[in-house]
């Protein structure tokens, strides 16, 4: 086990009720709320028009930024801060899924600057000495933004999908009502069923490979998130099944899961350039992605993908080689993503040969486990995905 | 799933290089810093003159409150609260086990009320306004204490183990180094991995039934306890069994597994006046009382008792009716306890029929889960296991 520095002061109001701890959240805070939220679907669940009343209720006076997108942008995010230091924001509300989050969270440290947030915090990763406080209601069940203190911005002025984190990035408090997840169109659901997937991957499939808690504990994350997704696909109002999709993509990146462990976050870095550059949502960049490129790194961690393969997908390792073991936990993974209705090919997502170099050029490998890889590594890997 | 709150703010620093985070914990407090530790081992192991060395060298003002007795007392907190409101002490620093971390979070709230601590919060759970910071270096893998907010502490006088908790009781770090724990004697390391156990039975035994990653996360503890102290009985310096045990009893009272979970402490219950009444270690009654407790409520929790001893105990489902594979898991209990030289009956505590009567009197039975339990019950329970 590795040393590890563990901490996460993220307040989480979860289930059915979780809604009903908003107004003694915003007590906490000052008058002026900032409510940041997507595409507009809250306002046509009734969500928007709930919060709103909370907000009311509480005495706040309530400012908006709307219209964050999927892979959110840095321009909304000079938006935010505009508005926050005009208005003097006390508080941000984010209302929505993990772009939602992140785009608030990287207001929430740029607002409280004079320098300029892309180059201070997600180009040079400067410490961040203030925040606006942040508070969250999710929506969509995939990033763990609610509950960790990273946010990822795309650039498309530059094609950059930069990270950034710090402890001033992490939310005041997270209300995680898993009711508010059954409207949800299914290839979003499926989409942050992946994620979660591709973020217990990039933890578990990582060294040191001695026994530790963490690994056991991902592994019950893994199968707990499997069992629920296929409730949930056959039944979108299993509130069960839609409560541990909710609380197994937060715990997830808590940071429970990175204790002791090296972690590897390559196929994120893979994808990254993918939603950069075309457009496409995360997950199903993931869903493409992932298993490629665990095939391509098997030969470097069969011990680690056998015992993927025998303790979370229940592969029998009967009258197989360990490789082989190994390669049928993968192959298992792929099968459950397209079962899921997940692209898993680069042709799914429109793309093709032409796409392999720019993404290429783009990838950002950084973060490698078991095996490091390079350009020539990310090109046959995404070719073994066309 | 049951609706929760979830919220745990300590600091973690955990690994062989741990206590390297101690300078710069101690650069966030004051200057006076209050050395709270038990009956003297740290001393002979040297970790005394670690910790003074590098207080003095972060410039700190050091005062000492030592002699921490296991289920540790009013008496002492009483010492440490008119030390603290003397000196006017800005951190304490327990170095110990649970009982040194209990006595100090008791202290914490004690020195900054004018009420009498034990009346105020031990006796009516007041509201706690403020507290002394809490800084901890762990010694004794059991009781969770570095990494919750409650506290239990033993009145001699009126015969009474309490219990308080309060956000202000959590301590603002905790340092694990496992390698501190080589040198505790084994029936210390036993009665730690029973206690660990024990908390771990009390959350996971409980309802509700359906499948929640809570329960999920609580096996892969339990397996990987049993593991781990099977591991360090043979060899005290397996570093990865150790630290296993340490993490492993930490994160049970993490808060996680209280998430969507009823929850049962009446062994707990049931075990506090054994200790309170007869200075018996925490760990070795609970090694007498948990099982026996199992057995009595076993036919109001079969489905929860058979997943137990399939799931963590590997008990062979062929050919058994569902109680007998539920009683096979509390069976593999008991002997587990047993087989690393833990007490299982009263006897063995060097108590008997005399004794059933007084702990049932003082019992305060509170939080069943499956069944609820009266005195009588208490007595049935205590007399199964003399």
């Amino acid at each position: 086990m590795l040393d590890f520095m563990y901490y996460n002061p993220v307040r989480v109001h979860f289930g059915k009720n979780a809604l009903e701890a908003l107004p003694g959240e915003l007590s906490r805070f000052g008058k002026k709320v900032l409510l940041v939220y997507g595409g507009g679907s809250i306002k046509r669940t009734g969500l928007y028009d709930r919060i709103v009343s909370a907000l009311r209720e509480s005495g706040k006076e309530i400012f908006e930024l709307g219209g964050v997108m999927p892979n959110p942008r840095a321009e909304k995010v000079y938006e935010g801060i505009e508005l926050c230091k005009r208005e003097g924001i006390d508080l941000l509300l984010a209302v929505g899924g993990g772009s939602t989050i992140d785009c608030a969270k990287a207001i929430a440290v740029g607002a409280r600057t004079d320098r300029d947030f892309w180059e201070a915090f997600f180009k040079n990763w400067e410490e961040a000495h203030d925040a606006i406080p942040l508070g969250v209601v999710l929506t969509i069940p995939a990033t763990g933004s609610e509950l960790d203190k990273s946010a990822v911005i795309t650039n498309m002025a530059t094609h950059e999908k930069n990270g950034y984190d710090s402890e001033r990035t992490y939310p005041q408090f997270s209300i995680l009502d898993p009711t508010l997840t059954y409207t949800l169109p299914k290839h979003q659901m499926v989409n942050g069923i992946v994620d979660t997937i591709s973020h217990l991957y990039e933890l578990y499939i990582s060294p040191p490979d001695e026994e530790c808690l963490t690994d056991a504990l991902a592994e019950a994350c893994l199968r707990t998130e499997i069992d629920a997704a296929r409730r949930a696909v056959i039944d979108p109002e299993d509130y069960d099944a839609r409560a541990n999709l909710m609380w197994t993509s937060s715990f997830a990146l808590c940071g429970m899961l990175n204790n002791g462990k090296k972690t590897d976050w390559e196929s994120h870095n893979i994808e990254h350039p993918i939603s950069a550059l075309y457009d496409v949502a995360h997950g199903a960049g993931l869903a493409v992605v992932h298993p490629a490129y665990l095939d391509y790194i098997l030969p470097y961690a069969v011990p680690r993908l056998k015992r993927l393969a025998v303790n979370v997908w229940g592969v029998d390792p009967q009258g197989k080689t360990d490789e082989e073991i190994a390669r049928a936990g993968v192959a298992a993974t792929r099968d459950f993503f397209h079962a899921l209705g997940a692209p898993v090919t680069l042709g799914e997502l429109g793309l093709g040969e032409e796409a392999v170099d720019p993404i290429a050029d783009l990838t950002d490998l950084s973060c490698f486990s078991y095996q490091p890889i390079a350009r020539e590594d990310v090109v046959a890997i995404l070719r073994s995905a066309l």
